[in-house]
C-alpha cells in the first residue's frame, strides 16, 4: 500500500531539530519505569505567569477572586504577582497583607528578575507577609545568551549570584517574615545541562538551603522544544547533578508550545521533581503555562488524592472564565462543556450497560455503588465526582441536512443557545420526536423549543406554576438595585420588592420567599435582532431542587427576559416530566 | 519548608491505578533512544470521528468543504464517515464517488462494525471508488468483554473473525476497487495486550497482507488511561509480537482524555508505529482526537517535512471552525489567536533583539533572513511560515484598575471586539498614549477607538478615502444578492450595481473595480444593545495591499454596518500612518 505523501511547500530548511541544539544524553534513564504515587506540591501561578498572558489583565477584584478560589482548592504555595515590575502587581501583593487575607498555611511566591533595584521593591512588596517565596531569575539559555544578554557564561552566572547575595542582605529588612527562595534558569530547554547545573549550584551555595529552609531549583520549559521525553531526561540528569539536593525542592515549570505540557509535567515529575507549577486550564504566555485541572484530575482517575478539592468543576471553570475573560474550550480535559457528552449510539448502549452492570453488582454485594471501582465504558472518571452529570445526546438531523437543531435555531430564529443549553435541548426534542422519525423542520424544533422553555400562546396553562406580570427596577447609588415584582403564583398574584446586586439576584430572594430553593450556575444573554423590535433573549442555569435545568426568556427588556428565565428553568423544573428522560444522569 | 497540602475530599478511593488493570511491562523499551526523522503516514479522520462528536453534524455541503481542504492540505487517506450507521454517512460517500471528486492518489477510509449487516452496507457504499479503505472494528477491553458484550475472548476473537472473513468475501462486488484493510482492536488500552496481539494476528491470517496490499493494524486509546509513556512501551510491545509485520502498517489513534494525547502520538510513533489517525485542532469524542496540526507543525519546527501544508493556518482554522461550528481555542497549539503575541515587556525586548541580530547576522552574510536558522526567543516558529504575525502587544490600564480596553469597550460602550482586534486595537492604544503617561479614561479610549476606525465627526476629512452614501439591497431567487451602492471616492460620488453570495461579497467587488485588493479574513457582527436604537456592530479582518488590518461599521442594519466596516479597513490601510508603528510584524 503507498505511501502518497508529498514533500510540502513548508521552509523546512530554517529548523534545526533540537539534538542538534541541546544534547541530553541519559541512556540509562530510570523514569520510565516510575509511577506516580502522590501528588506533587503544586504551585498555582495563575496570578502571574496567566495574568500576564491575558489582552486584558484581572483588576484587583477580579485577582482577589481567583486567589480565594486557589486557597479553597487547597494551593498551598501561590504565585501572586510581579510586584517590581508594575504598581497594580505592587498594589495587590500589598492588599493581600495587610487585609490579612493569607491564611497561615498559605505562602505566597513573588517574581523578579535578579536586578538590584527590582529585588529592593520586591522586599518592599513582601513586608509583613508570615512567609514568602523570592523567585529570582535570569535568561541562561544560549540565544538568549548571544542575542539578548551579549554576554559569556560567567557574566551570566555573576548576574545570578549578585541577585542571590542581594537576596540574603535584603532579609533583614523583612524580620517579620520567613523568606524562602525559588530560583530560575530562565529558557531551561534552551540551556546546555552543564551550564544550567553550574550556575544553579553556585545559586546553592549563596542561598545556602537547609533542612528547614529549602530552597527551590525551578527549571522552566519556558519553550517547549522537544518531545515531552526529552524534557524528563533533563530533569532525571539534573536531578542527579543538582547539589545540596536533600534540600532542594526541585520544581517544574512547562509550557505548552508543542501541545505537550501535561505529558512533560507528569515525565518530569516521574524523573525525579518534587513540584509543579502552573495555571488552572492552562492560562499562561502564547498557549499556555501546564494546565493544573488536568494535571490534578489525571491523578485522581489513578486513585492518588491530588490533595486539590476539584469537585465542583464548573464552578472552577466559570471562576476562571470570570477571572481570565478567556472560555475554556468544550474539550479541555476534564471540564471541557463536551467531555462528559456522549454522542454515538454504541457509545451510549455501552455507557449504559456500564451503570447497569455497577448497580447490580453493588445491589449483589449489599454496598452503595459509590463503593465500588468505577468501571463505565468511555467514562474514565464519574462525572458526579466532579460535579458534573453524565450526557447521552441523541441528535436529531434536519430535513433536508441543511444543519442541526442549534443551527436552524439561530439561523432561523435568532436564538443562540449556549452549548450546553444545546445539549440539553437535543434531548429535549428527541424525547418529543421519537415516535415520529428522525427528521424534524425548522418549524417543528420552534414549536418544540417555545413549547419546553417559553410561556405556550394556547392558554392551556401547562406552562407552570410562576409568571411574571410586572417589573420595575431602580438603581442604589451603591451599586445595588431595587425590583418592584408583580407575579403569579398559581392562582395567586402578589407584589414583591426586593433587593440584590443586580435584579437577577434580587429576583432569586423573591423566588426563595416562594418556598423554592435556587442556585445560579451560567447566565448568558444577546440581542436577538439588529432590526425591527429590540428583542433580548436571555438564558439560565439553575439548580432547582434536585435537577439542573436552563431556562429561557425573551423580552423587548434585557432585565425582564432574564427574570423570564429564571421562571421558565423553575416552572421546568417543578413540572413533573422533568427532566426529560432522555436526559441520562449518572444515578441512572 | 514544609509542604502544607491536605487530603482533599476527592473519592479517590473509587479509582484504581492503570497498571492494576492493564501491565505493561518493557524494561528493555528502546523508544527513549529514538528519533522522529520523517513525517508518519497521516489519515484524517475529521469526517468521521471528529463529526460524530459535533452536536450539529456537518451538513453535506459542510463535509465537501472539510474533505476538499483536507485534499488541498495533502492528506492521502481519510476516514471520509461510517456509511452503514447512517443515511448522511452513506449518501455523502457516494457523492464523493459518483461526483468523481477523490483524488486518484487520496484513499477513503470507511468505519465499520464487524457485523454482516454493516458490512454488506458498507461495500455499498464504497462501489465505483478506484480504492478504499475497509476500517473493520470490534471492542476488545476487560471492561466492554465484561459489561457489553458478556463475551469470553473467543467470543470477541470470533467477532472479528468473522468480520474479516465476510469482508475477503465482498470484494467480488466491487470488482472496480481496489480494496484495503485496517483492523482495529476498539478500546485496545484497556485490552490486554497479549490479547491485543493474539486477535490483530488472527485478523491478519484472514486477511493475508502482502508487499502490495499492507494490512493497517491501528491501536486506539480510545479512552486515554495512562501517561503516555506507557502508550509508547504498549505500542513497541505490539510491534516486537504482530506477526506480518513487514506488510502491517501499525497505526495510532489517540484520544486525549488526559491532555496527553499528542504526547502519546509521538511516543507512539518513536516507539514504531508507521501511521497517526487524528483530527484538525484536535475535535473528536469528549476531549477529542489527536490535534493534527500540532503533530504536523511540531514536525516542521524540528526541520522535518510534515508533508502536510500549513502555511495558511488562519484559512485552516477558519474552515475548520465552519465546518465543526466550534472555535479552535486562542491557545490552540501554533494557531490560537494569542499563540504569536507577547505581552511581557522582556519578551518583547528578548523577541526584538532576536529580529535585530538575524538582520545583521543575514546582513554580513550577504543572504536573506530566510536562508538562516530561525533563532528568536519565545518564538519557536516563525509565524510568517504560518501566514502569522508576531504582535507585541502593550497594555493599556485604565484608571482606578476597573479593567483593560477590550473591558471597558465591552462593558461602557457594547463593543465586542474579536480576540485578534483586541490585539490591534491594544497597539492603536498604546500609540496614542505613549506620550500621556499608562492610564487612559474609558472616554479616552473610546475618542482613539472612533478616531481610529469609524468616520470621524468632525469633519476633518481624515476619515480616509471611501465614504458609503447609500445601499440597496435586493435577494436573487438563486440565494444571491445584488446590491446598489452610492460611494464616495476622493470627491468623487459614483453608483455601482453588484452581485454576490451575500452583500459583502458584492461590495468586495466594487471594491475591487476601485483598483482596490482586498481579501477577507475574518467577519463577525452583534447587535449593540437591547433597547432603545436597534444598531448593529461589524467587524472585518481584511487583507488590504500588503498589511492585514481590521475595521469597524456601526450602523442600525446589519449589511450597512458590515459594508461600512470594509470601508473602515480599506480606508486605514490607505492611510499612510498605517499599519500602526507598534505593530511589530516579522519583517521588521
Amino acid at each position: 500500500m503507498k505511501n502518497n505523501q508529498k514533500p510540502s511547500p513548508m521552509p523546512t530548511h530554517k529548523y534545526r531539530p533540537f539534538h542538534e541544539q541541546i544534547s541530553v544524553d541519559l541512556p540509562d534513564r530510570t523514569w520510565p519505569d516510575a509511577r506516580i504515587s502522590k501528588a506533587p506540591r503544586w504551585c498555582a501561578v495563575d496570578l502571574r505567569d496567566g495574568n500576564q498572558a491575558l489582552i486584558d489583565p484581572m483588576s484587583p477584584e477580579r485577582k482577589r477572586v481567583m486567589f480565594d478560589m486557589l486557597v479553597r482548592m487547597g494551593y498551598k504555595e501561590i504565585e501572586v504577582g510581579f510586584p517590581s515590575a508594575s504598581q497594580t502587581d505592587f498594589d495587590f501583593v500589598r492588599s493581600l497583607i495587610d487585609d490579612d487575607v493569607i491564611p497561615d498555611d498559605v505562602t505566597i511566591q513573588v517574581l523578579t528578575q535578579c536586578r538590584e533595584h527590582l529585588i529592593r521593591r520586591t522586599y518592599e512588596s513582601i513586608a509583613g507577609a508570615k512567609q514568602a517565596i523570592v523567585h529570582l531569575y535570569n535568561s541562561t539559555s544560549v540565544l538568549q545568551r548571544d542575542v539578548v544578554f551579549r554576554s559569556d557564561k560567567q557574566g551570566i552566572i555573576d548576574i545570578a549570584l549578585n541577585g542571590a547575595r542581594l537576596c540574603k542582605q535584603m532579609e533583614s529588612t523583612v524580620p517579620g517574615t520567613t523568606v524562602y527562595y525559588e530560583y530560575s534558569p530562565e529558557s531551561y530547554t534552551g540551556t546546555e545541562l552543564e551550564f544550567a547545573v553550574e550556575i544553579c549550584n553556585q545559586v546553592l551555595e549563596v542561598l545556602e538551603p537547609t533542612a528547614e529552609r529549602n530552597v527551590i531549583i525551578n527549571l522552566p520549559a519556558t519553550v517547549e522544544m522537544a518531545t515531552p521525553n526529552v524534557y524528563a531526561d533533563s530533569i532525571e540528569w539534573m536531578n542527579r547533578h543538582l547539589s545540596h539536593r536533600d534540600n532542594v525542592i526541585l520544581s517544574l515549570h512547562p509550557h505548552n508550545d508543542r501541545g505537550t505540557a501535561i505529558a512533560a509535567a507528569e515525565l518530569g515529575y516521574m524523573a525525579g521533581a518534587d513540584r509543579i507549577e502552573g495555571c488552572l486550564f492552562g492560562n499562561g504566555e502564547r498557549t499556555g503555562n501546564v494546565d493544573l485541572v488536568a494535571l490534578g484530575i489525571n491523578l485522581f482517575t489513578q486513585g492518588i488524592d491530588p490533595q486539590i478539592d476539584f469537585s465542583d468543576i464548573d464552578e472552577i471553570k466559570r471562576t476562571a472564565e470570570y477571572c481570565n475573560q478567556l472560555a475554556v474550550h468544550e474539550r479541555s480535559p476534564w471540564a471541557g462543556d463536551l467531555v462528559f457528552t456522549a454522542f454515538s449510539g454504541s457509545h451510549q448502549d455501552a455507557i449504559k450497560k456500564g451503570f447497569e452492570a455497577m448497580s447490580v453488582d453493588a445491589a449483589s454485594r449489599g454496598v452503595s455503588t459509590e463503593d465500588l471501582a468505577w468501571a463505565v465504558p468511555y467514562l474514565p472518571v464519574d462525572p458526579k465526582d466532579l460535579g458534573r452529570s453524565y450526557e447521552a445526546v441523541i441528535r436529531v438531523n434536519s430535513q433536508s441536512g441543511k444543519g442541526g437543531v442549534a443551527y436552524l435555531l439561530k439561523s432561523d430564529r435568532g436564538m443562540e443557545l449556549p452549548r450546553r443549553l444545546q445539549i440539553e435541548f437535543s434531548s429535549v426534542v428527541q424525547s418529543r420526536t421519537d415516535s415520529e422519525g428522525g427528521e424534524v423542520t425548522s418549524d417543528e424544533i420552534w414549536r418544540i423549543f417555545r413549547d419546553e422553555y417559553l410561556p405556550a400562546d394556547t392558554g392551556t396553562g401547562k406552562w407552570g406554576r410562576f409568571e411574571l406580570n410586572g417589573l420595575r427596577t431602580s438603581s442604589n447609588v451603591d451599586g445595588g438595585v431595587e425590583i418592584d415584582v408583580t407575579l403569579r403564583d398559581g392562582d395567586a398574584v402578589d407584589q414583591h420588592t426586593a433587593h440584590g446586586n443586580g435584579p437577577i439576584a434580587a429576583f432569586l430572594s423573591v423566588m426563595n420567599e416562594h418556598g423554592v430553593e435556587v442556585t445560579l450556575y451560567d447566565y448568558v444573554e444577546h440581542a436577538l435582532s439588529a432590526s425591527g423590535d429590540a428583542s433580548a433573549a436571555a438564558y439560565v442555569e439553575l439548580h432547582v431542587g434536585d435537577s439542573r435545568l436552563w431556562g429561557v426568556g425573551v423580552d423587548g427588556d434585557i432585565s425582564v427576559a432574564s427574570l423570564k428565565a429564571i421562571i421558565s428553568a423553575v416552572n421546568r423544573g417543578l413540572r413533573a416530566d422533568t427532566p426529560s428522560p432522555q436526559l441520562v444522569s449518572t444515578t441512572a
